[in-house]
């Protein structure tokens, strides 16, 4: 294909990451350089900002702002958690979406977000095709969960993984001193169904002394009595329990160990919100084993803690942003940006390109070897994978109170020129 | 009084902190330099290390490792919660206590740690005076919880101030993000009956957009209604409710918000152990107010983040040991060292001294004019009392692999001489 002129949107969705924000960036920064896009907008708020023509001019951002981009957390642009289905489903919506392209002539469309955005980007893409619009459609892998298939990892993970390697060392710590009397400690993980994030966390033990001495993640049944046991013989060996569980853990019926109940119990996307793990786990070690248990749950900071983040994440997720636009800027449309781990002993990443079609529909769960054969904590091939992906830190700014300094758009909104709508909001 | 040739025992004590250990180095270090102590010997896990005649010889420790103390949290020589009652109800103890010093010919005794170990210092030198024994007392501040008396602030605390103020700008960008489904987060922070610590997470708002909206804190009644009504007010005014809770919460009848039941309800100084604050906040806020709530509690992470620790606290915790070590050496007893803030519009800080039965015997709260007429939030009187704390950052020291490289005692453990015990152990 050759390109187009035309304007660019990109969005950020689903919930944020330390690093989001670098893979806009690298989108924007691209964008500024090529020649065929006449606007660079971004959407307010993910995909309702499209539905609701609320799109801003990032060129009229300050440029310390599209810098700060790189070492600010969360989704600068906004996010949301609004789900299209299918085409029948939601064919109104994926019309909204090209009537307000058409409108501001805009030709190119990338997405940063997990499975459900690309399913988005590619039902758009194919939408658009179908109609003889000219659209090209790139997606930018995000999710913390590392659970996107096709491309290596995904950016957000390396940053996770690496602040709360440090917050189970930290915390670890209060344990080893405290453990004649706060002699267990869980530490509860993001990841839902995948234990990615959880095993990253069984990189902080570097020896049998440090936490977390138990790991459990989602993907292998979780059995209260074998955890019993499991904190039993660690008290027996040596004194304490650190252990790290996922917040996804499921029991042998295939049940959430800790599902929520009441009005909130799912989300817009049907998923299950997960709460309480922690408690659930604590609530075992001090009723079946006997000791004193405290919990820690850091909820969505870890996924924000640009403070302590990875520099190979953020570097990894700017050059995703910057490949997306280049790509299709060269004309290219329906894919994802996949992070590549080149062969060799030193670690090296490079991009690829994967359909769009083919990412909506696959997930990765951690494979069983990352995990020991007890399932209690990982294995040396987890190390090997992860291990490189939590490397360097961000240099952030630190105001002279002593307080980070992030960034934050002044959204100059562009005129609205289309039809009302019924739909959408929020 | 005149100084005298014996060894020094340091313990430490209580909940870790992310510069206990810096109160050690000081304290460790000053001793090197002083010609009256003929061992510098650490109790392990605190007074039970003395109890149980379990001492081991700092000079034995490696160079790098007494270094590494500045920039490793938590209790490095251990800590524990054991309760010395009067000398009525623990004479026992007491009486061990002066056994094992007169064995190896202890004379120096620092004891760093909280209101609780100030006053066993207290009660262990005067019992020392009346039996004619020469033991030299002194105490080192130290708690999160910001509430010893006589000091203008406690060692730890500006460092869990510091990372709390991160994290909550941090998890605030994520609910910024993402406001149209994750509508309100509670934030939830250690303290226990003091609101030191949540409201130096106030100071994470810059500007009316900034986490957190909202802070609560124990010392003013908690009141449902008047949440569920705040809550509100700041969904209209910015579409988003960032809360910052104490876990000491309590009602207008001054029970707890979130008591825990069960075994482990309270610990062996007989504190109400505190669980779920933030559940309860989140249950009223979807129930009350109608909107999804998610929450944020780091735990122990919090008091041990030295990954983004303040290097003013850092400092003064060193000074406040070093201080301590050679206020004894000069032949003073029976004093906590205490920190003075300077007159002057620039922060300063010097030491004082200040009679262990004093400090033992007080505790400092939030003064109400800290936090504002609602008391939904601090006051500029809390800015200027707390920003000076949190400048600075410490430097630690980072693995290759990128992981934080924390120092361990190798505990040389000198030999028993002491008659056996039946008391203690744990």
């Amino acid at each position: 294909m050759t390109s187009v002129e035309g304007g660019l949107v990109v969005a950020q969705s689903g919930g944020p990451t330390t690093v989001i924000n670098s893979s806009l960036c690298g989108v924007v920064q691209e964008a500024m350089r090529q020649d065929c896009f006449t606007q660079i907008l971004a959407a307010n708020n993910g995909i309702l900002g499209v539905l609701n023509e609320e799109l801003f001019d990032i060129r009229k951002e300050k440029r310390e702002t599209i810098e700060s981009l790189r070492r600010t957390p969360s989704a600068m642009a906004g996010s949301c958690r609004y789900k299209l289905k299918g085409m029948d489903a939601s064919r109104e919506d994926y019309e909204r979406i090209l009537e307000v392209f058409r409108c501001h002539d805009v030709h190119y469309f990338v997405y940063i977000g997990g499975n459900d955005s690309m399913d988005t980007a590619d039902k758009l893409g194919k939408l658009a095709e179908e109609e003889g619009y000219d659209l090209r459609v790139m997606g930018v892998p995000k999710t913390i969960d590392n659970d996107l298939a096709y491309t290596d990892h995904c950016p957000g993970f390396g940053s996770v993984a690496k602040y709360l390697c440090a917050s189970v060392m930290e915390a670890g710590r209060d344990t080893e001193a405290l453990y004649t009397s706060d002699t267990a400690t869980v530490f509860e993980t993001m990841g839902r169904n995948a234990g990615w994030i959880a095993a990253s966390a069984g990189m902080a033990s570097r020896s049998k002394e440090d936490a977390p001495h138990l790991v459990y993640v989602p993907e292998v049944p979780f059995s209260a009595e074998a955890f019993a046991k499991d904190v039993k013989r660690t008290l027996k060996d040596i004194g304490r329990a650190f252990i790290v569980a996922s917040e996804g853990l499921v029991d042998e019926e295939g049940n959430y160990v800790a599902e929520q109940k009441g009005e909130f119990a799912t989300d817009a996307f049907g998923h299950k919100q997960l709460g309480g793990v922690s408690e659930t786990l604590k609530t075992i070690v001090e009723q079946k084993v006997g000791v004193k248990c405290r919990y820690c749950k850091p909820g969505t900071a870890q996924r924000n803690a640009m403070h302590f983040g990875s520099l190979t994440d953020s570097e990894e997720a700017y050059m995703a942003g910057k490949v997306a636009t280049r790509t299709a800027a060269e004309g290219e449309s329906g894919f994802m940006v996949t992070l590549v781990r080149e062969k060799g002993d030193d670690y090296r990443c490079t991009t690829g390109l994967a359909k769009l079609s083919d990412v909506a529909n696959a997930e990765k769960k951690l494979p069983r070897e990352y995990m020991n054969e007890a399932a209690n904590h990982i294995t040396d091939e987890m190390r090997k994978y992860a291990g490189p992906l939590i490397r360097g830190e961000v240099t952030i700014e630190i105001g002279k109170d002593g307080m980070p300094v992030y960034g934050r758009f002044e959204k100059h909104f562009v005129e609205k020129k289309c039809p009302a709508w019924a739909g959408a909001k929020k």
